[in-house]
């Protein structure tokens, strides 16, 4: 395919070998207005780049950022680095010209949230694009599921509930890798996968949250320090005896309310035993109910209708009909799809708006939005659970 | 049987009807140290009454709750009024040495509460029981989750959410029933279903609810007044063209601490459209966690261990084995109960308590315990969701 | 109320446990058209019988059988014994004019099953009602299920799959008590749980089984002997030193045809490790399909329409509305009602009969189509599971 | 990496697009000790072929399969036909010398399949490498499955029972597709899915299927002609007006004895409506079970013992864990894989036989043990069911 999008992507950990697999796949399953070309990965340990570079695919290797953005023939940047720096990366590709997609969380302060959407506005009225990585917009069910809402299947929102559990760090004795560090991730759980859980309430029901009141916890306070880190959240890395703190919280509550009067709870935990990657959203509305579970990442359940009957109940959709969102390029009904086909989708919907010249979403000022739900969290969490109101980006 | 508990019931609506079909059956399937004697129905509407009293199996009726206190030929007195009637006849019911057995909500407030809290105590001196009827606890998959916590099996606590679910208020048609207005309910679904996760939470934890932050909201602030009521909650009721308001909370969304440091959710709502009967709480603890919802009765799931295996996950434990908390006197494996089993389970335990002379549970101060959390419940919600401390009993 | 029905019942063992319990439970929870009299119970040990019917709630005993059909003050006949009484009974009862409800398979052999229905068309001429418990058909779910079928929901019926699965013998040192006895019990799983998911297929479909394939097996072949038998099945008595042979199948499989040409397969095994008392059952159609499990009681599973869409999938009915079979008489949506149900559905919908002058169902004649059907499956099962064609009543 | 095994592939339609993905992804998550090449895609038109090509991202193209096999420059032959040419073009390839991986099932006959085993054979002795592609046996829930049995989790193995259920052809207008015509696919759900559960049944119990008895049925007998086929089995491909004969089954239901004396159902159909991709196994041994649903792909049911106790019932384990089969190289746990990652699976275990110099699973010999099933099944179907001895292969 001529003129294919150069790429060119900054770190190689878990999030680098999801993304690594989505360039690789998206134009040998979807039809693509540009091809992708994966040209350069970047990272600052050669000895560990290297090997990583050929294992993903990559054509070459960069050990600056700052050289990687300075290339002629890179068109797109893709940032999967931890969030310390993000900000630094993206507003740098962007001024170079270089369509950026970033991981998110968009940044680890509402500042530099702040000057990433300024960078992007400034981008975008050179047709340069910028999109942030909250994936799971792109399971098809939560796609579908948004869909729904939008066409007003469940009417007036009246309620959103959404948890994202895990278990990772339940041990006492995981190490302290740099999630757990608050200056290279910026929050824990709560920047980390209650970020999601935001964005998608956000997302799904077309509201903006309004206002928060939270707690957060540190269960485990010390932990023992890794020797080496991977870039792996979860592997378990080798361990020192040495200890250090846990400056993060390994758990964060949350009440809100929506734009449209609705009422929301949150929570967002690594210590929810036996629950892997449990992120659960059921919405409730006037006319209707929808719940997702990522665990059962293909199915979405669905109350059509207010009014009880003989016939009603939650449907088991199972989202793999030509007819969903993305499923059509894939396999036929009743094929399961999973975790790394959202980052296909993603690449996918980027490549569209870069050729297309549209606008990218989530933009940098939806990702910003979430920001500013954390932040107030955060806030909120230090004075008591205070109500804390959200401001408009 | 020599010597039965002779049994006087004020009320006959829905509740009225639970508590029959429990003192109809619990001698024909269990062994008791007492046997019970069905003798009379207490009501206002003699017109209402006396078809209610050979429907259900009583023997006599009385109009006057006074009376029938007043009688020497009564052992208990069970209250299935609404919240407001509770504090005055339990009250005298007490001073009159009858056994007293008191529906949920104890009270309307925890002035109430108190008052009643003391007249137990008085009477627990003259040997004369009283307990409240938190009859979930009485699920044998309840009881055989508390007993696992207690057993250590989950180790401490970290997380509680628990959400009741219903639907039945989501048309703005259906009618204000007595359950929506303040002056005879107390409060909305906050005390009518809320106390049921607020009292299970306290209950399987062993720990107290120590402060809460809450919002709660009325969705629907007017609707046609009810010609007539027949005292069931959720019926179809005719209605006038005449509309009032709703005094009461549709919905409540609560965070709380627990005494050992853990975090909850609490959702209360009659909005959750489809969700009928949806009372769902999980506890992680740092050793498992476990799980029960109210619409799959006659399971528990039961994550045993914190380490992650080849063999690990939640497992789907059918309640319903001999070695099963009140399963030995029912049905063999795997053959269900129901709702109204737990108003079985409760009328033997207070019978058990009233005979061996023990102190039986839950309480009217671990009644009263409830009513502080929802008292702090709603003055929060009316400060913006301030944090509030609960005081214990 | 006037003129009740004065009921005989022989038997107490499990069956007995739940027929009382409808008995006590019928007429308290349904309006009736004539009340219900807890007359006699019969037994043949004194010992047992007595404290059984004070338990149970029984007026009188009797410790023959004969004695009691001979009595002018009863009106019906409750056979609750095992199969290999039934006929006898039951056809002593007819001839003395009492109604009779009889405990399911209807016999132990097809040339019994034929004189009892003999006996019912004789006593019909005489206004004398028979009916066979085949209760399950009466689980709300079930009723609900087969009304949509005859409501043409789900088209024809192409696929019939059902399943009794239970594992209470899987310990070889379980006894070999009396169901485990082909003189006692007829068969064993096949006569047990098979002869149930035969007459749901029949029921629910409105169609015939006309041939058979089958399979059958015992695998563990000797058991220690119990050393006293209570009548409960599935209780863990007492056991001897010696061992005596299973003469009944442990498991059995079968391959069926419909009337309609739909294609079946059925399995009754007591074999299934951890599956405590699993009946399934799943009916596609041309237009929809139904599916239900006895260990999900409330629920019901519908696919309506063939046709798939972005909103198509199976919805899970909780089968506790008004509108559903049998619920208005119970509790309000979402709360669950269970096994023994289905016993005061039975006696709810006999009473009608009797007192309304129609066929009960189902009726001596329905019940000997299964046994057709069993003895169909076991005759096939000798020959190597050769196809047996299966005659019509 | 040095020395790539270059691969050429026969065939692009639904399963080329599987195995395109496989390969090229194998090396990208696998480290494997060759890498591979996707050098030649070989397709008879050429038209058709090309864009297929490009799309999937194979170098180069052949349309004569003879002048593929004759090529020096190719070590591995793929084939992705429809089941009437793989036995001609696999034996031509291992003569040439070239390692084969063959789709399921096998062939259209069993003396097809016993050509191909011999060829298979006559292969090895050279050090060449036959496969044939049930892929299913790589889905990681199913491999675990297996190792809990062969680990003697489960003892005695007294029970499969597996459906293989799709609803893909329920409307009578869905276009006669060449899997619905004998020459072309050999048979029709009985092969086509009913293969892989009579395969994954011998896997993964370990034991052999000795007998049958079957019936087959083909509810819609005339279909619309195709207008053209594009080789995916299920899409909806326009239609002209005339009409054909359907020459397969629609339905196969199936009962079998394993080698150990265990019972099995089998049901394979595509009028299963609403049913998409459910291929469902259970396995009840004499000490544990374990249940599988495709349609749930990443979740395995585990009884573990065979006594009931307080805390016994089915555990739900998410097969995501990186001790489980196959998962290491991908996700965090709780992060979900799918459909296409068995083929890479498939794909990965094949490289490693090749460079290994072992024999890869399922071998020829193993199809046609599967092959002899299905004929087996067929011929009893043709007999009223009569039962079948299935020989060894």
């Amino acid at each position: 395919m001529s003129n294919p999008l150069r790429i060119g992507m900054v770190g190689y950990g878990f999030m680098g070998a999801a993304h690594s697999q989505a360039w690789r796949t998206v134009h040998r399953v979807f039809d693509l207005p540009r091809g992708v070309d994966m040209a350069v990965l970047c990272g600052r340990d050669a000895a560990q780049l290297e090997p990583a570079a050929r294992k993903f695919g990559w054509r070459e290797t960069e050990t600056d950022w700052r050289a990687l953005v300075a290339r002629k023939d890179i068109d797109v940047i893709d940032v999967v680095t931890p969030g310390d720096s993000h900000a630094e990366i993206a507003i740098a590709a962007l001024a170079a010209g270089k369509h950026v997609l970033c991981e998110k969380p968009l940044a680890n302060t509402v500042a530099e949230a702040e000057a990433m959407t300024a960078a992007a506005a400034r981008a975008a009225r050179e047709g340069v694009r910028a999109m942030c990585g909250f994936s799971y917009r792109r399971v098809p069910a939560v796609a579908h599921l948004r869909a729904l809402i939008a066409a007003g299947r469940i009417g007036a929102v009246r309620h959103v509930r959404a948890v994202y559990l895990q278990d990772w760090i339940v041990d006492p004795e995981f190490p302290l890798v740099w999630r757990l560090q608050k200056e290279r991730a910026g929050s824990g759980s709560l920047g980390d996968i209650g970020a999601h859980i935001l964005d998608m309430t956000q997302h799904v029901t077309g509201e903006r949250i309004t206002g928060v009141a939270g707690l957060t916890e540190t269960f485990v306070r010390e932990r023992p320090l890794p020797v080496a880190s991977t870039g792996l959240s979860a592997s378990a890395e080798t361990k020192s005896q040495a200890r250090g703190r846990v400056t993060v919280d390994d758990a964060a509550v949350v009440l809100g309310r929506l734009s449209g009067g609705g009422l929301c709870t949150f929570e967002a935990t690594r210590f929810a035993t036996g629950r892997k990657n449990a992120l659960r959203i059921e919405v409730n509305g006037s006319l209707g109910s929808l719940a997702f579970d990522l665990e059962r990442f293909n199915e979405l359940e669905f109350h059509a209708g207010a009014r009880a009957g003989t016939e009603s109940g939650f449907t088991r959709i199972l989202v793999t009909e030509p007819e969903h969102p993305y499923i059509a390029a894939w396999w036929p009904p009743g094929h399961i799809i999973g975790y790394e086909h959202v980052f296909t989708h993603q690449a996918r919907d980027f490549v569209h708006a870069i050729a297309e010249g549209t606008e990218p979403s989530p933009s940098f000022a939806e990702a910003l939005g979430v920001q500013l739900v954390l932040e107030a969290v955060e806030r909120s969490a230090s004075r008591n659970a205070a109500w804390m109101d959200v401001p408009a980006v």
